[in-house]
């Protein structure tokens, strides 16, 4: 079983983490700490959960942490658990996006690993700041495009590098959510208000917080580099300061022997009817690929002129690069924490060889700080483009 | 049941029509046939059914015409029907594209009713002309966007009319199939050879033959406007002369008190394992709907902040204007013959009332000359937009 | 085009036909006189279709047939046809079960084929008897089991046929129904109402009415013959005369080299939430099928240790025997009057062959007399079980 | 978040336990882990996880025992771990199911509460001896019938109770697999070598390792106590000495008012295409639901007259006993591991408030020996059944 495998490095000692944000109240604080215990691999040591000093506490008190290792900022908890021959070896950062840039930098220059949420930063300098930081430092630098490490999307990714689909000529992205259908932020919903704040989130409302993960899917399993986009953007909810829709067009740069392959991406916030719509669809000269993230067990496939045959998880027809993530057989579902997780098992492999001074081993496969350059290019190409109405825009 | 209320008409007797078209190796004229027939409202009686002298006899023969009424071309048909006194009542034109209008044309001004394939026509000059024709005729234009006749598609528009989507703010609508993926028309594939022969197709490719029903039937359910769009529009296969792929982003108008509606289109010719993937998706602030043409007896349906519902055709839920089309019950499912055939009903509501002088009831609907004028209006701006590097285009 | 190739028999001539039943207010002769009016192979000339006089007289009118060939009975019917030149060649029978065997005896006496609806009759005696009488005349006697005549249910016997399946272990298939849920019959639905009276209906309620057609599916696809069977009916419904549920485990003959199949059956008009959700599975020492015919175009086939494909109708992988009997490409959806239409069309070549001397050619399939019979031991079979406690019954 | 509440428990710290079977090679050993892991609830700390003395030895390593609590047999575990003051709390029996008795007893008489997979034991009366001894210790007896636990199971069961299915008239399971379609066990899978051995796995292969499961989930979610059964049990794999395909009519006691419940229950691990297709479908005299295990955040639901809902794990209708077992948002798919967590979720609780000397909260459910001792009746009523032709067997 897959799972066994896990088991092994628990005898070397699990990682020592820690992690910035996440206090009482938040969402995707729980979700990073779920993800790093499910295999075992960490253990949370250290945190700065809250700016608010009580929530913060309160918080440390609840996740059971050494009330000295619960620190009142991350630049604080960088400096002590540097210092510390106990001290954590890798942070989450999993604070509104604001933080997400200073918080890095603090730790990468404290010489400690850093998996971080997206959108990577606020502005697209700010996020070449941290690239080149990360360059310098030489830490590891794992971005949490969850999305990338279900199993079956990296199915697609390894039956798109063997070229089953032949030439990539379309790709369709879509991320369609309903719960900012109504003003919710205004009735207090605080997950709405920080991600509707310029100041917190940045330039992209939808286009940061779930565009961004659409886009990256894209590039991730088709291997294509963006050339330029078209986008409209809206805010459709009265007085709501970001976007809560984007329509976009795209165009990839050409590879060799073929014609550039285009594609479209939909992002929205205001789509009733989708929970949390990720879809993903390819085609080629040779086939195409259907991927959607509230089934992630499946993936279609069709070669051309052939049945459609719809891939399961673990079964036949799985390829080594979805096999190595799976925990389960096939048809006992794995979901959302599970896809979490393997960035997470990633995220321990690769810790692991740089323990031991290595590179991470080749089939270790994450999203990086260079994908999060790639995101906030995105979005500050989308809302530039937007504001020329639409005008076709390099990235 | 619904269909005894089709037996009625008989009595009176059915409607004599002519086929300009739909000879042996057509595929749409036997599609036309079955779909006159179904219903029982329709003999066909007259035909100019190829522009081959041989096989025009041929294909007469093998539908039982008259022999004096198999014609050389449609001109004479035109002439030779109008001065019978059993002459036909309507023609239905099911040629490629460029002879739309100088059938119609022919038809109209022989006094007969005209039932006619879209694209309305191959240039949008040519259908204002026709437009302005039918005007001065008086005679009914029936354009078979067979789409918008399926039942499911009726209680849609029934449902935003009625306003249980509240304001429309997003329209996303696809029809991708697979068919062109390769060069098939090299292969001698008559239906492709056409297709993407700019003489006989007019400047769209996939824009034309399936852009059209999709920029319809956004139009048909939501009955938003539209004011521009930006397109880009490819051909993959080398050597194809039309598009074959296109990537649209829409603007409607807006209506009262709403800002304008947005959307997306993507058509496409080459994208392995759709078939046929018309696919229809309605946002407004109070609910979305979904529905797909491969399964066209069910609509989604999620008022927001309640559950998804899955109506279906005759089941509960069912509005006036979709239990009209309805011939079986629900779980019976309907299909794409019997769409098409209610856009012949439709049509042989409206020819009954012209027979007593009357215009046709108010629940009669069916696409006219006006939205083959848009159709013709869409493909120019998108074929306009797309060589002007995929600049907002006005319709 | 398929349909193409049915243009071709009319220059003989349509086959002259009339229908006992199928009056105002009934449901399925609407179906049928769709189904016979589709390909253009039939043509209604002759009606008993009321034993109500007023109703029969105005239904013909409303069907336009000519007032001398309206009939107050079949008896009179069959005796008058017989002896008219131009008579009918055949007859449609789709009263309620107590009629079939009376009047299907009547025309086959007097030397006209025969298509009438399922159950064949009320009871297994006089099924044996119209058998002998179809051997004696050697009339044609045409079953309208009519989902057997669905392209995909087609597609899914020649695979069984050619082995793909392996040898046969299970078949599971199922039939409910919601809408005698409550009592509707109490309500005045006259469909409900004589489906639930024993001297209209026969011994079996929703064994009868839909439990014969899931047998006969099974047996169609399968070609395995039932030994015998447990079962369990069930009125849930108060005051309900006969079953409304019926769970029957199912054992088959062996066949050479292989232990026997086995298998489940379930039908059922009390179970909320399936409009007609008749589903066949079919599973062998190689591979498993799924048909549902709501999704009519679908098949899922499972070759075992291999990726589950989805054929679909017109698609690729379509075999010979599903071919022939589709009238439009993949992807654009045929239904129920397709399905239904096709064992007219079966007939109509049957006929025609007939006409000629011949016997049906060898690809032409439809449910027989003897399929009948089989039916009806089914539902004594059924009865007689649940009466001994769900003893294992031989058929 | 959901995921807050767990974090509280912590700091009273976690619970000890330890494992019996699960060491390399295993499966179910690997998942029981991560689901006592997911919710930071359980750590383990001693194991007798291999009867094979170098297995037990290198798992323990692999899993960062202390050496000294990796123990060479589960009566001296149980003895050792009684005694020492940090000993565990609970112990989870990952065995092949002939020593799921013995290794319960040894730990129930040692005062520590056991966590078992199920089937409880090989026979009844094994089943019911250890249903006794729980009554007598009063430890905790958790069976792991993991599917009760899933969130839309537990919609399921509160909506039945809520009454909003009326009267349960219907119960349809199933439980087909395909993995054993041909012999495994001679191909040296070890999964299916025990579990075809009723020296291992007692006297039912299918029944006892799937059947089970399905028998237990319809009445779980029904609350309905099963009368009696007819079986018919089939090895289909020559030489395969336990059955491998199960059809099952049932019968369940009458409630107050209402007639006796029927059902179906069919278990297969022949049935190609099916990886691990549990499916439960329930229907009453107001509506009906159908769960599907392979897609589990989806349940459906039809109040009978109205439009078919789907509802989802964490959406709109969610019910108190659904919400509380989520972690994650709608749309966010939660999966098998999630499932089986909260069933080591609802055993900390239990634990927990034993610690105190409480009973389990009210909303706390699992299932318990009780469940063991019903599933184990199930088991030999089928055996009984079957070798008797079939007859209707009582529990």
């Amino acid at each position: 079983m897959a799972n066994d495998k896990l088991q092994g490095p628990i005898r070397y000692g699990p990682i020592r983490y820690g992690m910035v944000g996440g206090g009482q109240g938040a969402f995707i604080g729980g979700v990073h700490r779920i993800a790093a215990r499910m295999d075992g691999e960490f253990v949370l040591v250290a945190g700065a959960l809250s700016s608010n000093p009580e929530r913060a506490k309160a918080s440390a008190e609840e996740l059971g942490l050494d009330p000295a290792r619960s620190y009142a900022s991350y630049a604080e908890m960088a400096k002590a658990e540097a210092k510390r021959p106990d001290g954590i070896e890798a942070v989450s950062i999993v604070t509104p996006n604001n933080h997400h840039f200073p918080a890095a930098k603090a730790f990468l220059e404290a010489g400690i690993h850093v998996i971080c949420d997206k959108p990577l930063a606020t502005t697209l300098a700010e996020a070449r700041k941290l690239a080149a930081l990360v360059e310098k430092t030489g830490k590891l630098f794992v971005l949490t495009h969850n999305y990338t490490a279900y199993p079956m999307v990296r199915q697609a990714r390894e039956m798109v590098e063997r070229g089953l689909l032949g030439d990539i000529r379309l790709v369709q992205v879509e991320y369609p959510q309903d719960w900012l259908t109504e003003d919710v932020s205004a009735a207090g919903n605080k997950q709405a208000s920080w991600r509707s704040d310029p100041k917190q989130a940045g330039a992209g409302g939808a286009t940061g917080d779930i565009g961004t993960h659409a886009y990256n899917l894209a590039r991730f399993v088709t291997g294509l580099e963006l050339d330029s986009l078209a986008a409209d953007l809206d805010s459709f909810v009265p007085g709501r300061l970001l976007d809560d829709n984007l329509n976009v067009l795209l165009r990839f740069r050409a590879k060799a022997n073929a014609p550039p392959a285009k594609g479209m991406l939909w992002a929205s916030q205001v789509a009733p009817g989708h929970e949390n719509g990720l879809k993903l669809r390819v085609y080629g000269s040779k086939g195409g690929l259907e991927w959607v993230q509230a089934d992630p067990n499946y993936l279609w496939y069709t070669p051309f002129g052939e049945p459609k045959r719809l891939l399961t998880r673990g079964g036949a027809g799985a390829l080594a690069s979805a096999s190595r993530l799976t925990r389960v057989p096939a048809g006992h579902p794995e979901g959302y924490l599970e896809g979490f997780a393997n960035i997470y098992r990633e995220a321990a492999a690769a810790i692991r060889a740089a323990r031991d001074g290595h590179k991470p081993p080749k089939d270790i496969v994450f999203p990086t700080v260079h994908d999060g350059v790639e995101g906030m290019a995105f979005i500050e190409a989308c809302v530039r483009s937007s504001k020329k109405n639409g005008a076709w825009t390099k990235l």
